[in-house]
């Protein structure tokens, strides 16, 4: 399937210079929205993953499909502040200003082996800080899968785990 | 199976004097998470729906993996300012202050069915703005289908379509 069909490119949004992807198309579409997650889930075959975890919240569609798809559990990566509990977490830089990301301090058993998913990877700071959380929270991050890997930040990527994409842009 | 199990409360969180259904050992374990998602498709058969539409961010969850499983469309209903050119939007009221949710103006065809996913249903507020946002799209809003029900709002439900839960708490 040419999955880049189904990707609308909005040029200067959320900010003046961005190329947004809009990924609605893609999400509405019953064939496309299958076939993404079936082909997402092919590519994950060779982390060996025990469990998924991905960032509120784009990435809840694609990491809580998968995790369906693959009979393995999933964690969310929530916002700061909307967990409630003792948590795992990381404040770490964007582009302007910074984001935090935590999750539940039971979230994994040690050494599980964890698969980060998300919708999109440009430099791979969202990754980075998730491979660093999961890891504080004691399992091992082996691998990502993301539906877009945007080419133009490939030579500013900061996460160095195998990330494996269905589509280039 | 018995959901209770995977559903813990917290009290007095994110406030005071509510108590907190924390989701989390429901999604991380992966008998629990596949079995709910394969009940609450077999909850949304008797709406013969089209396509899901769940408000972000936790119903990202349970929407995203039952349209996989039901081979449907899933449209995001996102927070005010994160979607892209024009929209549908709606501004409702929440106990304390307000919250927008916004779905492209392409989301829908004109008189599909809808079925509405969420986590957890209180009062039905979310659900009856997200009723509102669907039907002023074009299309058909026809039931609603949670994991979680709180049993205590049930006499001030302002959700007036059915909604079929896993979970009555």
């Amino acid at each position: 399937m040419n999955y880049n069909d189904y990707i609308s490119v909005v040029n200067d949004f959320p900010k003046k210079g961005i190329s947004f992807k809009d990924i609605s198309p893609l999400l509405k579409d019953p064939k496309a929205f299958h076939s993404a997650i079936k082909d997402m889930c092919k590519l994950a075959e060779e982390f060996k993953a025990d469990i998924i975890c991905g960032p509120e919240s784009r990435a809840f569609i694609f990491g809580a499909a998968m995790a369906y798809e693959m009979n393995k559990g999933f964690v969310m990566a929530r916002k700061g502040g909307k967990l409630p509990g003792v948590v795992y977490q990381i404040t770490y830089q964007l582009e302007y200003g910074t984001a935090t990301l935590a999750v539940p301090q039971s979230s994994f058993t040690k050494g599980q082996r964890v698969l980060l998913v998300d919708d999109l990877m440009a430099t791979g700071g969202t990754f980075k800080a998730l491979q660093d959380l999961v890891t504080m929270a004691g399992a091992t991050p082996v691998g990502a899968v993301t539906l877009i890997n945007l080419k133009e930040f490939e030579d500013s990527v900061v996460f160095k785990l195998k990330c494996k994409s269905l589509l280039d842009l």
